[in-house]
């Protein structure tokens, strides 16, 4: 089996014009196959702001009306993912931006209503992820840059979370790759303290994890981003490390030293 | 040779929900291989106005300054594109929304600045698009949906005329099908009277455009597209036709009595 490595870029790294410059010119050089899933909160939530839309989150998620959703797509499927695939191929890497939508890569669902109604918010059908569409473009030697935008059987678009996504991702492309899935952002990874960033654990097992949510060590956003990794893991995929944008070339060598990796 | 029809919808059809959906349905049923080329100018200029940013036009071209191109990039390659994907699919037409960034589709370079300084807006280097990856894409049996929007060797995204991608376009793929292209809009054809729908040109030849420009049947905004149809008869395109979205079933069969031919 041929490997892949599925990357999450957090909203803290594409807030900030250096840091994704720097952040792309390093993930244009790794090797192989390759795949670039993206979110992009604050930019969405600022041009909500300048258009009078309220935000409303909800547990950290974006309750998305009828004009959310046009200013999501905009933003993520729109700016973002073409900003990024510019820049990538400027740095010599051959990429595609594309959403969800597009091939009907990722079917979804919108999230159905029970104590809190998200709006045009999709819960993603992993099993049904057009597979043989993205390996096909990854074999054609295109790295595919994913905005976490999708859409219904009926056309509606659904905002979709991007570290789901990568999970799903990695978990339906690990039946064809072995499969490593990255979540970078603008930490170490899951810090002992949470003040010190040297303090990056280096390996969590899934059955510790509980204990270090009770502990509070994992809190916060690192809930749902060590949760889909817990996920990931379970279902097939080979290794999910948790670490800073910066390290994504040592952390794809599987260099020691950089990152949090999850494992069984 | 295998037939493809390249279809340019134009920002009327698409700012108005029920003629953009009537569209897409007919679009669906069209047996064939099958490009559809969309703008989006109104969606832009709303936007523009509820962000502050000024819609600067010099003869029908739009200026586009730093914060306007995000703006094009926005609406053209995020909204939109993937609204009518979204919308195609649920009517059963697989389809891919694609900018000309994606896969180096649509190589361009900025505009040189001569009298009128355009600012990010792109020339295509028509010679180099990438027919292989859009071939592979219609083979595969999608339909590609493509926003107007490229990007230099810098990376820098750059706004496209989507007229001039739809001749583009059809110069390029016409190596490899035989291409008719087709301008949708909401007008019948080249009127010979502007007040009258009844009266559309049923064919123009080439060597008498001069002769309806100088006596003013071909005025304002059929200029460009009559320009755009010329350059691509010229250039090997099987058959240029501008008429009614309404009637795109009609014309896509050939049907007499539909739209304007432009022939050489």
């Amino acid at each position: 089996m041929e490997e892949l490595i599925v990357i999450k870029i957090g909203g803290n790294v594409i807030d900030n014009e250096s840091a994704l410059d720097a952040f792309l010119a390093d993930l244009a050089v790794i090797d192989g196959h390759k795949i670039l899933i993206h979110g992009g909160g604050k930019l969405a939530t600022e041009l909500s702001t300048k258009l009078g839309i309220e935000t409303k989150m909800v547990d950290g998620r974006r309750i998305t009306d009828k004009e959310t959703i046009k200013v999501v797509t905009m933003t993520y499927a729109g700016f973002i993912n073409k900003n990024i695939v510019a820049k990538l191929q400027a740095k010599g890497c051959a990429s595609i931006g594309l959403s969800g939508v597009d091939a009907c890569i990722i079917p979804a669902v919108k999230r159905p209503v029970k104590h809190t109604d998200y709006g045009w918010v999709g819960d993603i059908k992993t099993d049904e992820i057009n597979i043989n569409f993205i390996c096909n473009i990854i074999e054609s030697g295109l790295m595919p840059v994913i905005a976490p935008i999708a859409c219904d059987n009926e056309g509606h678009l659904l905002n979709i979370n991007a570290d789901t996504v990568a999970q799903s991702f990695a978990i339906a492309l690990s039946k064809k790759y072995k499969t490593s899935l990255v979540y970078c952002f603008e930490k170490n990874g899951v810090l002992a303290d949470l003040g010190d960033e040297t303090s990056a654990i280096p390996t969590i097992k899934l059955s510790d994890m509980d204990e270090l949510k009770t502990n509070g060590t994992i809190s916060k956003g690192m809930i749902p981003k060590t949760d889909n990794a817990g996920a990931a893991i379970k279902r097939g995929v080979e290794t999910v490390v948790i670490g800073h944008a910066s390290h994504i070339i040592q952390i794809a060598k599987k260099e020691k030293g950089y990152g949090t990796i999850i494992h069984i």
